[in-house]
C-alpha cells in the first residue's frame, strides 16, 4: 500500500497529467478530441512515456483504444482492467474520461514495482461520447465483439467510414475482433466523475456503483387548433401549449413521487410558437432513467396515460414515439462489494449509487465483471471547460484503488472467477 | 333600401370581388399582396372600374391608400368613411380587410343612385397587417396624421425605405400631409371578418363590436441551472422548464378567471433545448388582451407576482419583459348603438363584442367616430388560404349597412356630431 504522502503524489500528478492530455486537442482553446483525430495520437504517445518506465507492455488495438500491460507475477496470470474513454465532447472537460485512464496508470505506479497474482491492463478507450459518427461506445464495443459491419460502415460529418477512419488513422481493420476480449479477464473497474451533485450534495469523496440506470426516450406530441390569441375566448380553444404544460408537471411529479426516478421533460417545442397565436402543435421530449427497468416502464406507462388523460379532457389529441429504450446494467455484485469495502478502508462512507449517464462500463459488463467508483464532481459540471475535480477526492479515489487491489490479490473468490462470460 | 334581392345580388358580387381581387398576387398560387406592391395598382384599377359608373370620384392618396367618394346631397356635404385594408399577409385569405372595401363600394350601390345628406367615401388601407416593413398601419396612420419621418425611414428586407417605396410607386411624399382627415367626416365604419370563432359559436352573422381590445405582449425568461437529465435527482433540480411549465397553467387560469380577458402562451423556447438536459433557461411569451385597460394591468401584475412567486420557490429566477403595451379603443358611442340598431333591423340578434386583433378602425378612431361590424368566420379561420365567408352573412352585412345609412340620414344627432376630433 502506497503511504499517505505517496497516495498525494500520485494524485497531484493524475490531476497533472488530465490537464496535460487537455492540451491535446482539435480546437485551440477547447478541449475538443474526437474519435481517431490527431491530438489522440499525441495521447497514446503522452501515456506511453508514463507506463513504459514501469515495464508496461503497450499497444494501440484496431480499434483506437490504447492498452498499457502490467503484467502478473506469472505470464499466464489474468488481468485486472481499469479504463475509460479519451474522447472528449466539443469544448469539453479535462476530466470526463481521461480521469479514469490516468487513474488506472496511478494504479499501477501504487504497486511500487510489485506485482500481483493478476496483471493490470489500463484500457484508454478510442470512443465514447458518440461525437463523430452519432454512435457511441465504439471503443468498448470492440472489446466486447460488436464493432460490426453496420457500424464499420457509418459515415461522419464529411462521409468518412468508420473503417476508412481507422485505416486513415494507420490501424487495420481486420484485427478488430483481436480487439475482443479472452478468457482471462477478472472485471473491469471504472474511475469516472459522477457529473451529477449527489456527492457533493452529500459531502462525500468517492460513490460506488451499483448499477447504471435504463433509460426510456420519448418525443410526445400534443395536436389542438392553431388560433388567433386575440380572438379566441379561452373557453373555445384548444391550447396545445397549455396542454403540454399541463403534462410536464405531472412528469416532474412522477420523478417526485417514484424514488429514485428522474424524469425530464426538457426540450419544447410549440408550433407555430409566436406570442399572437395558440399553438395548434406542441412537441415536448421525455426522459426517463430508473435502475430497475420494470420501475421505469411503469412509469412511462403511467406517463403516456397522463398524457391521452389530459388530451382527451382538453379536446386535442396526443401522439408519442419511443426513440430509445435502454435496459438498466447491473454491476457485477462481489466486484461491488469489494469496492464497497475498499472506500471504506480508504475512511470514506461508502454511498452506494446508480450511474445515471452511459459509461463504458455498461458495454463490457455484457463480458466481464465491471465495478464504477465516482468522484464527486464540484457543481455537477461536466461537458464543459469549468469542469473540475478536487485534489483530495482524487487521492481517496488512489487510496480506494489501492485497496481493491490489495482486497482482491487476497480474495479467496478471485481463483472462483477468472472467466470472462460467454 | 334595396329589396331582398338586390341585397343577395350586391352580396354575391361582394363575394365574387373579393375573389377577384384575390387574383392580384405577388406569388402565383398563393395570395400575398403587400404594401405598394405591384398588384395593388391592379387592385386600384379593378375598384375605379367598379366605382366609376357609379359617379364616384376616384384618387390614391400618398401613402397609396385607395379613395372613392360618392358625393352627398350637396357638394360641401359631410362624409361617412366606409374603409378596410388592402394588403394581406404571404399566402392569405380573400376576406381579410378586402371585404370591408368591398363591401363599402356595395353600400353605394346599395343607394341605387339616390343622394344622402352625407357623402360616402370608400377607403382602402395601403398597410395594415405590416409584412413589409414590420410597421402595421401604415396607411391609417396617414389619414390621422401620425405617418411621420421615423415611419417614412424605416427600411424593408431590400434595404427600400417607405419614402423610397412611395416614390417607387409613382407617388410623392410631400402629399402625405393632404392625406390627413379633414373636419368634414361623420365617421368610419368597417366591416372585418371576425377572425375568431364567436359568433359561429353562437350562430350569428353579425358582430358589433364596441370597443378594441388593449394588448400586453411580454417575455419572461426562468432560469435555473443546466444539469444532466440522467445523473441530477428530482431534488437537486432548478429545472427552467418546470418552473415555465407550473406558470402557464397559472396564465391559463387567469384568462379563465376574469371575465373576457384572453391570456395566452404562444411561444416557449428551452436553453439548451435537449431531450437529456434540464433546462437552464426557458423564455415564454406572453400576450393578454381586455378591452378594459384596468382589468389587463390587474392580470398582469398578477401573473408577474406568478412568475416571481413559483421562481423563488423552485430555486429559480425570473426576469419580464414587456414588448408592447397598447391600450383599448372604444368604438364611438354614437355610432356603436347606431350599428346594432341596424344590425336588428336586418334581423339578427345585435351582439356586442370586442375585437380581440388590430385594425385599422383603432387608428381612425383617434380623429373620427369609428365603429366596426364583424362577419361570422367559418372555423374562425383567418390568414390562411381557407379563409371564407358564408353568403347569407355578407347579405346580412349589406342589409345592416343600408339600414345604418338609412338610420344616419334621418339621424337628428347627426347635425350635431359633423366634426373630426382634433
Amino acid at each position: 500500500m502506497p503511504t499517505k504522502i505517496e497516495t498525494s503524489a500520485l494524485a497531484e500528478t493524475a490531476v497533472a497529467r488530465c490537464r496535460k492530455l487537455a492540451t491535446f486537442t482539435e480546437e485551440r482553446g477547447r478541449i475538443t478530441r474526437t474519435f481517431l483525430s490527431p491530438p489522440m495520437r499525441d495521447c497514446h504517445r503522452e501515456i506511453a512515456q508514463w507506463v513504459e518506465p514501469l515495464g508496461a507492455e503497450v499497444w494501440v488495438d484496431a480499434a483506437g483504444n490504447f492498452h498499457a500491460l502490467h503484467a502478473g507475477t506469472d505470464a499466464g496470470a489474468p488481468r485486472l482492467l481499469f479504463g475509460s474513454h479519451l474522447d472528449t465532447v466539443p469544448d469539453g472537460g479535462a476530466f470526463d474520461g481521461v480521469l479514469g485512464v490516468v487513474l488506472g496508470v496511478a494504479m499501477i505506479e501504487s504497486l511500487g514495482g510489485q506485482r500481483l497474482p493478476f496483471g493490470i491492463e489500463v484500457v484508454g478507450f478510442s470512443e465514447e461520447e458518440g461525437v463523430r459518427f452519432h454512435t457511441p461506445f465504439i471503443g468498448s464495443r470492440a472489446l466486447v465483439g460488436r464493432l460490426d459491419e453496420e457500424i464499420l460502415a457509418r459515415q461522419d460529418a464529411r462521409g468518412v467510414t468508420v473503417r476508412a477512419a481507422i485505416e486513415e488513422f494507420g490501424l487495420n481493420p481486420i484485427g478488430i475482433s483481436d480487439a475482443r476480449l479472452r478468457d482471462n479477464v477478472l472485471g473491469y473497474i471504472e474511475f469516472h466523475i459522477e457529473q451529477g451533485p449527489v456527492l457533493e450534495d452529500m459531502c462525500l469523496s468517492l460513490g460506488v456503483v451499483e448499477a447504471l440506470a435504463g433509460q426510456s426516450k420519448m418525443e410526445f406530441t400534443f395536436v389542438g387548433r392553431a388560433n388567433h390569441a386575440g380572438t379566441t375566448p379561452m373557453n373555445l380553444r384548444r391550447d396545445a401549449v397549455a396542454g403540454a404544460a399541463e403534462w410536464i408537471a405531472a412528469v416532474e411529479r412522477e420523478g417526485q413521487r417514484v424514488p429514485g426516478l428522474v424524469a425530464t421533460v426538457g426540450a419544447v417545442e410549440p408550433r407555430p410558437g409566436a406570442t399572437n397565436v395558440i399553438a395548434g402543435e406542441a412537441l415536448v421530449t421525455l426522459d426517463v432513467r430508473h435502475k430497475t427497468d420494470e420501475v421505469r416502464a411503469t412509469a412511462v406507462a403511467a406517463l403516456i396515460r397522463a398524457a391521452e388523460e389530459i388530451a382527451a379532457r382538453r379536446g386535442l389529441s396526443v401522439r408519442h414515439r419511443m426513440q430509445l429504450s435502454q435496459p438498466s446494467v447491473a454491476m457485477d455484485g462481489f466486484l461491488v462489494s469489494q469496492v464497497e469495502e475498499a472506500v471504506r478502508r480508504a475512511g470514506c462512507k461508502p454511498h452506494r449509487m446508480v450511474g445515471g449517464a452511459g459509461h463504458d462500463a455498461m458495454i463490457l459488463a455484457e463480458r466481464v465483471p465491471a465495478a464504477m467508483i465516482f468522484l464527486r464532481t464540484p457543481g455537477g459540471i461536466s461537458h464543459s471547460p469549468e469542469e473540475t475535480v478536487q485534489l483530495e477526492d482524487v487521492a481517496k479515489a488512489v487510496e480506494a484503488g489501492a485497496h481493491l487491489l490489495d482486497l482482491l490479490a487476497t480474495s479467496p473468490a478471485l481463483q472462483t472467477r477468472r472467466t470472462t462470460r460467454a
